[in-house]
């Protein structure tokens, strides 16, 4: 594995790797001394020509805990507003002797083409609406803690498929790692290919949550509704979206008692999800981010540290 | 002491003991290595949801003189803007591995409910109109500095008193410490509980500066003047305020010799402080600065260094 | 040598030696372990009061190879905002204990005036329409390694040098290191003093380059041309320019074989550039990125390191 650009570059074998090294990681988070040495003097930027706080400091902190340098470029209101093309700015910033960037785009592809073009590594930290490989790790790593394990679990994804990187990257991992997923989403969010996606797709969410549609439910993600999705005709109004695919605590009594809640978060609470779902015990929300720093410490670890190199956590 | 979010948690012997640990780290700044080991793979993450450079900054270097890794989560336009609550962006930062958010943020009381919610370590760097701690103990240490003790010293503080954090976390902590605080400002800037505080409140600065209407002076604060105050009817206009607020060289020979200026920065020259005043002798804006590095190490290792760990500068 | 503020700083010697130093730190960039430890605990703050991605990362890299605690300070919409003036932001940011300031500002002359008032080090990353002496150092750099030595060669600097603090460095800069610079540009882009520059103006770009006005040709410097110039009446449109000035894959026919073509970035592709031109055997546009580092480590080191200390790479 030379980059992660996609949750389809992992087959099996690597992404049960990943997961195990990122749980021998997960353990210094609870140590007073937060610190590894194994990528010390190695160079990562994380250039993001989107916002997003939560990634970008997840991949900070991994970096730095692995005793990587790691510096933030953010690439909006910079060259690239200068008229830059993507190419320029990508070779740029590599040609000042980086090991690894760790990208965030707006446009789908984007990272895959940028990776195309630079020798040194690259990982997808979200590209429009395509993939978002290390989401799906941090699901796949909380879903296997809770589980025991992924092989023949039901996993339910619940809302805007069309627009959600999250789910397309859950999909494809899930199902490499043996799980069996079934979306739930208003016609309107499904994207038109879905037929060929390896999964079941429903539209009523009592019925799959219950397990009568496609099977007893071991875990249900929740994605995020986009605001700016709202007025593009998608929904009605928030208030329907709510009724129709937001886990409301009714919903919630639906759930086996084993079954984790997930959610990439930022929350609408109230709308996609309840606080009852929410702050409740089935919630997974805070694992989730705390293996998010895990997994990406495993990802950089793999691509970066010395052939042969072993974490001693 | 497990967080600091107000200069009220402070007590006589906590506050003196930060000082103390202060004045120990002091020495710092003027050696060539400036590198202290005590909070190596230590966590520190500025939360800040409104801007301050000088305030962030301070706390960043004091971060990484402990050897901290500090990484720095502006949370405008985050996730927040996404429409994530505050408890949500709090737990979320603080679920990734950290050990101590540094918060600014523009609601009074926005800090001491997120301390509420999160494990790690909390330090208030200012929110809304309501405290200022760190402020508060880099002007204490300034003072102490140049007057030996605050004991029975007189310190006035002039200014905008209703919208400042500052003035509020100073009272406190320099009554604690066994100053004597006045407050002189026009009575549209005075808070209307301020008669319960234990201090002083006058409206005649030349009166105050001379000694005449509360005893003699040892020390005076000027209050920055928020420019986005000046249409909001509090004072007629820059003129009038400078006319009747402003420390202008005039009001300079009023004062002892002895007495230090403060002004915790960013100054307007001309409005509520002269040129004179802040690059005469009596100034210490720039030794506040200072000091202000000083202090905030000295409270991020008596909150994050492992018990019994001393400083050995 | 205490700052680096212009061009004009550095006699040959000088200039020679901080291309030297470069040299030796430029094997860092190919190792995996790229760390050196000659500027542990200094601390460096990149005072940008202007938006540069590019010149920020590359002097933070720089930094942190050294070992450097480096801060980023972005002074648009902070203290400056609040009316605080030039000298008191940069006497605040200097009394915090920092090293060296490395600051970008949109003023000519700026960086001069900052320097006058703080004790630390000073390097200018560029100042309005002034001085860019690291680019131009990187510029050097780049043509050394290509031609050999800079003695007697002859360099095109090509487009608007009014507004250029790049083509300012250079004229400086290359002069001292003995090569010959010749100005190319429309007779608007020109600046009204250029009559006194140590070096020839033409504003026949075919001529210059094949030699016939001015001689032989060792290297041509592209000018980005900037969009804010574009409606200032400087010169007709895009096409026009791009007609008259721009490198196209015809002019590019009139280089000698053995000379580079440089641009400082970020380039206009189809503008002053062509893409035949950027990406063909003439361009070391990369080169040019991956000598910014060195250089700019070169001045760190040489700037900040102890007395006698020497580069151990």
């Amino acid at each position: 594995m030379r980059n992660l650009l996609s949750a389809a570059d992992l087959d099996r074998d690597e992404a049960t790797a990943i997961l195990d090294t990122a749980a021998r990681m997960h353990g210094i988070q609870t140590r007073e001394v937060k610190k590894l040495p194994p990528l010390r003097g190695r160079t990562i930027v994380n250039l993001f020509f989107e916002d997003s706080t939560r990634t970008r400091s997840s991949f900070e902190i991994a970096g730095k805990w692995l005793s990587a340098d790691v510096i933030n470029v953010s690439a909006k209101g910079s060259s690239v507003s200068k008229g830059e093309s993507l190419r320029d700015t990508a070779l740029t910033v590599a040609a000042m002797g980086v090991d690894a960037l760790v990208v965030r785009h707006h446009a789908s592809g984007a990272v895959q083409r940028l990776a195309s073009w630079v020798d040194c590594v690259v990982v997808n930290a979200g590209d429009g609406t395509h993939e978002h490989p290390t989401q799906a790790l941090l699901d796949a790593y909380t879903l296997r803690s809770r589980l025991g394990s992924l092989d023949e679990r039901h996993v339910l994804i619940v809302g805007d498929i069309t627009h959600s990187r999250v789910a397309r990257s859950n999909v494809l991992l899930l199902t490499t790692l043996g799980a069996r997923v079934t979306l739930v989403a208003p016609p309107t969010l499904l994207p038109s290919g879905v037929g060929t996606w390896p999964c079941n797709v429903g539209w009523d969410l009592d019925e799959a949550l219950s397990g009568k549609a496609f099977g007893d439910v071991d875990a249900v993600m929740m994605l995020r509704v986009q605001r700016e999705r709202m007025n593009g005709g998608y929904f009605p109004n928030e208030r329907e979206y709510a009724i129709g695919y937001g886990l409301s605590p009714a919903r919630l009594d639906l759930l086996p008692e084993h079954a984790p809640v997930l959610h990439p978060g930022p929350m609408n609470r109230g709308l996609e999800i309840s606080s009852l779902a929410a702050d409740g015990p089935h919630s997974v929300v805070l694992d989730q981010v705390q293996a998010g720093v895990s997994v990406r410490m495993a990802v950089l670890f793999r691509l970066l540290a010395g052939a042969g190199e072993e974490v001693s956590v």
